[in-house]
């Protein structure tokens, strides 16, 4: 399936100031880009480094004094292993690969050493695998308000646990936190979202698990807003600490960022499969 | 039904220290105390003061350097009415004596201000009154661990509603924030309690509700450990911060309290009606 | 001295709906109201209770639906104690009264058992008395940010003291945890008050100390916005959690409340003397 | 300067359970080992894992049910560069190289967002560099107590700046997340410790700097308790959560471990310069 998407941010600076974007897609097996184009107005230098246990594409600039803004564009080819949500079980922490321990750990948004007593009491009675994690999802989803203003960018797992309201953001910090408690890696995922209405930058996660063709990471969306199918990856990391889409380092005004996400010919419904994004790593 | 009970509490202190004790059991009319005695070795000036709105009675003492105990015994005559819990209902804001809204504020332990949205959904279709405090009762046994050592001093509810393990005073910390996230009004009570094993000063918590005879307060101990009609009522608060039970201000060493409790004559069973301690305030 | 003073308060709610306020002024020796007037639009019925241990004045209505607004007005003559700051000083703990022991325990806002070892060794050195909590007011205005936006209901004294911003309420809650933590007594006190540009309720806190004629209640502003003489209290507790001016119990929209307080006469300038109100409790 | 050092670790568990153990030294042009041995009592097979972007060493066993032990054995040559501290100053955040911004990231135990105001009002005046980041260590070596029994696994530096009392993980948390907040990249580091008393496990950190041979991690230790120049890394993290020595993921006992650090020869005194490990990474 084909997507034409992309963004446009655009800010004023009293004086010149660094930005770290990262909005550029990130490129794998599953996921081709095609066409890709990042300009800055007025024209800047672009420095762009890709981390290479993530394949995050992180790019800076110094932004002059004034209006600036960075226009991002592509075209994608997602082509994710849809799978059967009962052929998808849990991997036995003896058998983990060691590199994806990182993910297990506690996080600043994600305090899953806080969280041990509820995950367990609440869901280690659902059978493991894909399904007690949209078991996970489906329990946000009834039980937390999806709703602006009540969180902010400090808010994390353990306040929205108890407080039952929150953005994508908060959503995905409560099921990655969860999740770790019970033993399942989870990682925070930031995307173009197919199908989110009104667009904008969404959160999801992945979580560990082993399907079919063996182990690897599989997409959740605990908001239920976006198609699975149809996200488009910008960046993984612990939490949203790591994948924040601007980061500007001095004083700065915005304007809402526009972000659009299209489907190339016509899109099949929304999947109730299991996606598994086919990422190397 | 009579108890004989007291407490036996010894500290050792480098130099004389004030102390502040609530150990002495409150007197209204469902409890009636008689052959009190409080005797301190070595003997030591009193000073005493009892709380208007809520009949606590504290004593002051100056500790000399060195060994210091205190020795609290008396007798009571609990005669609490017990009632139909089915016929004890909630009492609409608009209702409630404008005295009681204390105990709808929020405390430095009972956070209710943060629960409410939780306290809602978990507990919002039970029907209000005696059986809805009595859910919340069961919720807290059934999902917190009692366990020594998870908590400490610090703990609070909005940390005990998702560590989910604590002692007494963070069981009724929890419970009496969920009650009032949901309007009712409920205030912490500590207290000799009848076939509690080990003996140990208990806490315990009553909510605000009408019964058949009118509105008043009535008990609650979500730890399902004690009696709920052999609870000798020592003081009452917003949470545990007001009636430590022993507060020194300096430094000081101290042994294990002593504690005791046993009934004059043969008890019934414990009770499964609902208790009120016929208290005035 | 003497001030005219009041509020307009404004809301609409789509059912009728209970409302608590807490707009009316206190009654003491040092604070002498004439010509109080509370009205409400629509007129409705309207239940009053003074808490006997405060003498805050509660008043409780039933809103009917639609537009429903609240206007207090009086006139009241201030004649607090001026005292000249270095006679006042510290109440040790064996002498303070067992009534003001309330203010020394911590609260929903004022966490005073988790700053214990930051306002020891911050504020340790300061001569104890009135010197040392103007110290700590100083400490507060020199290194908390005056901003609106930055903490909202929830924020507490152990978040303040680290994030280091906030409004009124949040520095006296701050104020209020560290005199707390040193042993001196705190409480929370709402008030009109002259000279704070733009006008509105304001939050200030009393602490409990020794003077040349005996022990009582001195105020202090750590936001240094008001003219210490020119406080009207409207209510005293705990913390903010106490002294609401509104409680709504239901859905409703509100306007920003009008607040004025103007000088009869022409008024001294601000005092720097310390202010002891000369009330009974 | 060479040292032998090592540990001994020993548990008891009912069952086969897996651990994971980070207590290999890492390996790097300033830090080469020799004589490296790790057994295990019983043998088991040992399954290995080195983090590219770090450099740590992980260690997977399954532990047979009964006694566990393992033991790690080495010697080491350390060469850090010495240098002049005043030579060692601040990376703009326009020059960092991208690669160490996720150092820059809040994280569990460093929650540097919500410190900003905190750490520039404090801190904001030093002079940048190697010279704020040592104030940094002075304020928290005079102002934080080091003490057991009062921070736990769930401490975090938003505690401590407040609670003022803790370990070397305590400290070198809160170190972090300060000089995140200030901008200055650092992270969490494992270490067998020279002139630790008593000899254990240590916890210190790195900032990122700039020296006369250009950019590059610097160690740190707020405690004061160990030689700079004899700290034997073991890992690197965001904070403690990514280098416990162990973790078992199962029912465990456990004995205090054994951990040593020896000179080989005679060792100078501890060095007072600016140690820079010399690590690639």
């Amino acid at each position: 399936m084909q997507f034409i998407f992309g963004c446009r941010l655009a800010y004023r600076t009293p004086s010149a100031i660094p930005f770290v974007f990262n909005i550029e897609a990130q490129q794998f097996d599953g996921q081709t880009l095609f066409d890709e184009q990042l300009t800055t107005t007025p024209g800047v230098d672009i420095e762009r480094w890709t981390m290479p246990e993530s394949g995050n594409r992180y790019v800076r600039v110094i932004a002059p004094p004034g209006s600036f803004s960075v226009e991002y564009r592509g075209r994608v080819e997602l082509s994710p292993s849809l799978q059967e949500p009962a052929s998808v079980v849990e991997v036995p922490v003896a058998q983990l690969p060691l590199a994806v321990f990182t993910h297990l750990y506690p996080s600043r948004y994600c305090q899953s050493d806080k969280l041990e007593r509820f995950a367990r009491s609440t869901f280690g009675d659902l059978a493991a695998g894909y399904m007690r994690v949209n078991g996970i999802c489906n329990w946000i989803h009834d039980y937390v308000s999806y709703e602006g203003g009540v969180s902010d960018a400090l808010t994390s797992a353990f306040d929205t646990v108890t407080q039952r309201a929150g953005v994508c953001r908060d959503f995905a910090h409560l099921a990655i936190a969860i999740c770790r408690s019970l033993g399942v890696p989870a990682r925070y995922v930031s995307a173009y979202a197919f199908r989110l209405e009104p667009p904008d930058f969404h959160a999801v996660f992945e979580a560990y698990l082993q399907g079919p063709d063996g182990p690897g990471w599989y997409l959740f969306d605990p908001t239920r807003l976006a198609d699975p199918a149809g996200l488009v990856r910008i960046g993984i990391g612990r939490d949203a600490a790591e994948v924040a889409f601007c980061s500007p380092y001095g004083s700065v005004e915005y304007d809402k960022p526009e972000v659009w996400i299209d489907a190339v010919g016509e899109a099949p419904p929304a999947t109730t499969q299991a996606v598994r994004p086919m990422t190397g790593s």
